[in-house]
């Protein structure tokens, strides 16, 4: 066997996926030196604070805040510092000294991807960032290489597990979104401000990099329509829960016809939606990620695991780690884009699903028919409809009628058509309020 | 963007599957070419029939029956037609005449995969298998590539649809094993000889093929322990029912270690366990495969899909076809074996787990003293004892004694002290019949 120089690795972050990342390397060095067919040099690892604590014990004299220098001799740069600045600098950096780079920054990568990329294919370089969308989970590889060859369809998602955990709990134990998000800061979950998570930004940045990977085209970030789980409350999960549901935090990625051109184009989205108890996506319990692939000719897929997490994120780095310096001894690609494919970005109005629609209704007669005129009216079929549920439960206080709760089910419908549907019913008189309106996915 | 001549592909094999790779390969033909940056040219398709019936409409003159004049031409050669001869020599000269191979075969990789990969290396040809364990679903490359830095512990796999549909209706309408194995074969799922698929030959090929992937060692097929389902009853997955499992047919590759020397070694086997309800496992149902793989630092992983299927299987032959035409234009690594561990494989009598036996025992005072005493004997120890659960459902006919159903869980116990207990079971005048033993995996 011909030996070959070390692969100099520099290490950029030694927070929670750092320094779990460092270890492993360490620990492990023999099997990267023969998985790899050289050794793995951890030269340093670049961190704000040199008396920061770590989560692993690791020599004092890899730690540097000179990041600048580190990169300067690497063959390969780990990017797990996250945040945009200086992680976008030093990445552009590494590129430009010829580095690959290995990264987990979602949000740099949704935010700065097509920046970064152009910049890695004009020197040859490559960016892999398995570890970006739902931590251990292989996903990246499989949508690039394994699903190379056939067209994938749809992508469910549950990539938040921070919301997972959330709706996971008030789905088994009743909490309210309050207490579960609580709950979920105590565990260490969710960060002290959990708007990244629980309004959906998080999601939206991973629902973005898997539909431009899965449709080989850029989907900008900002093109993603985006709900977060706010609006979930106790009832609606427990009226779910009767109707034979969950409510999951779904990033949806979706081949659908454009109604202006005719031509095919690409629905990226993450909202609260009700999936199937019977759906496979619906058993993913506490803060595990889970992706749903639908492809024409693989049928139905789904890849599950932990989707955050030290070790489990250092992982996801270092097969990426292993890929990398295999290139750098034997050659071969990396993990770029693939933007070839040019499709349209479709908006929000164009989706067709099915809804579950409760309403706060006055208790008299004639209001069901009133309701159902307004679906008519707006061609909007309804398929089921369930009232009573809970009595006086959704009424508002100071109203002194009494109030009952109507769930109202529809058949597939436009996105745009459900829209003044549910305006229209808000002006109604003998609706009090709209309590929630969810979209049926999965079927 | 620089202009590649066209990738010459020629597939050996018309069948299910080979039919839906060149109707794919014909229907997508410009995404291909954006996805590998060269057209993709069917050379031909070498069939042994012309006139044999085609699962696709495909134009007449793309089939020979000349395979070796077919294969002198290409750049890839993709191997669909099964079982060991031809395909070998003709994979053989393929690799030869410098071409790459693409092969859905799994009883030639599990039996002459050593001499095929080693062939390879000499040119520098690559071999690539994504099809050939679990049809779609990704598994190759996440065991590979995307946890290559990282240790697999354990793989748990449901890795054969046919068992996993009999297995299942067994569980859920209650059928026997011969009227779910005549469903099974009236849908298409079981062969005219089942003998394969039923005595876990087909699930040996695989987890022989998974074990050498996941722990870079070589494992050969005739090492794998491998018991069928044959001896699955009716009463067993009852019995499994009521005591919050189910009985699945697991491929399972583990490290364990070796009781001689002490170091880390390869235990491979398949066999008929109860899984945990709770287990994602547990919900793999109809004719779908799951792996599910256990890692250091990545956790709990569950890849899931078909398992079978002529789209299904070409949709991974077709992502290992995108990959070697990548290879040719733009250089990079295959999918060759990465064997430099070297790990002992150790045999069954080194395997612990927990153990759930039934026995069929005279109903008399006394008994279960008796059973109690020869697990103790052989230092076994007994998690739980469920007794009369069928009263005299487990009788021998002509006995006339009454008989009762006993069913003994131990606690995790050496598989060869529990095989010498159930060696004494069976000579207790007590014991009617040692119903079954059956494993419990996935703790």
């Amino acid at each position: 066997m011909i030996e070959y120089r070390n692969v100099r690795v520099a290490l950029l972050g030694g927070g929670t996926v750092g320094a779990q990342v460092a270890r492993l390397l360490l620990e492990h060095a023999d099997e990267f030196a023969a998985r790899v067919g050289a050794s793995l040099e951890l030269t340093g690892i670049a961190v704000r604070n040199l008396d920061a604590p770590r989560s692993a014990d690791l020599p004092k004299e890899l730690f540097t805040t000179d990041a600048e220098s580190l990169i300067l001799g690497a063959d390969i740069v780990i990017e797990v510092m996250g945040g945009i600045e200086p992680a976008r600098s030093y990445i552009l950096q590494a590129i430009n000294s010829g580095a690959d780079v290995v990264t987990a920054n979602k949000a740099l990568l949704a935010t700065h991807g097509t920046e970064l990329f152009a910049a890695a294919e004009q020197v040859g370089a490559q960016v892999y960032y398995e570890a970006a969308v739902a931590g251990a989970i292989p996903i990246i590889r499989p949508l690039r290489d394994s699903l190379a060859g056939d067209r994938v369809k749809r992508i469910l998602g549950i990539v938040n597990g921070t919301t997972n955990f959330i709706l996971d709990m008030m789905d088994t134990d009743g909490a309210s979104l309050e207490h579960a998000l609580a709950v979920a800061t105590e565990l260490g979950y969710a960060e002290a401000d959990p708007t990244a998570d629980i309004d959906g930004y998080d999601a939206a940045q991973k629902a973005s990099l898997l539909a431009s990977l899965a449709f080989h085209t850029n989907v900008p970030l900002e093109s993603v329509h985006r709900e977060g789980i706010r609006g979930v409350t106790s009832q609606t999960v427990e009226l779910a829960r009767k109707a034979g549901y969950v409510v999951k935090l779904l990033a949806i990625c979706e081949r659908l016809t454009d109604l202006v051109t005719g031509e095919e184009g690409v629905s990226t989205r993450v909202y609260p939606a009700l999936i199937s108890r019977d759906h496979p996506l619906a058993a993913v319990h506490k803060a595990n990620n889970a992706v749903f692939v639908e492809a024409e000719a693989a049928g139905s897929l789904m890849f599950y695991g932990a989707g955050a997490g030290g070790p489990e994120t250092a992982s996801a780095v270092l097969g990426d780690l292993v890929s990398a310096a295999r290139r750098h001894v034997i050659g071969g690609p990396g993990m770029g884009e693939s933007t070839h494919a040019n499709m349209a970005i479709l908006p929000m109005s164009f989706v067709t699903t099915r809804y579950h629609v409760t309403l706060s209704v006055l208790d008299e007669p004639g209001v069901l028919a009133s309701v159902a005129g307004v679906f008519k009216d707006h061609g909007v079929s309804v398929e089921l409809v369930e009232q009573g549920l809970y009595g006086n439960g959704g009424g508002v206080h100071g109203e002194s009628r009494p109030t009952a709760t109507l769930v109202i089910g529809t058949h597939a419908a436009l996105e745009s058509d459900l829209a003044a549907t549910v305006s229209a019913l808000a002006q109604l008189d003998a609706v009090s309020s709209v309590v929630s309106v969810l979209r049926v996915e999965g079927a």
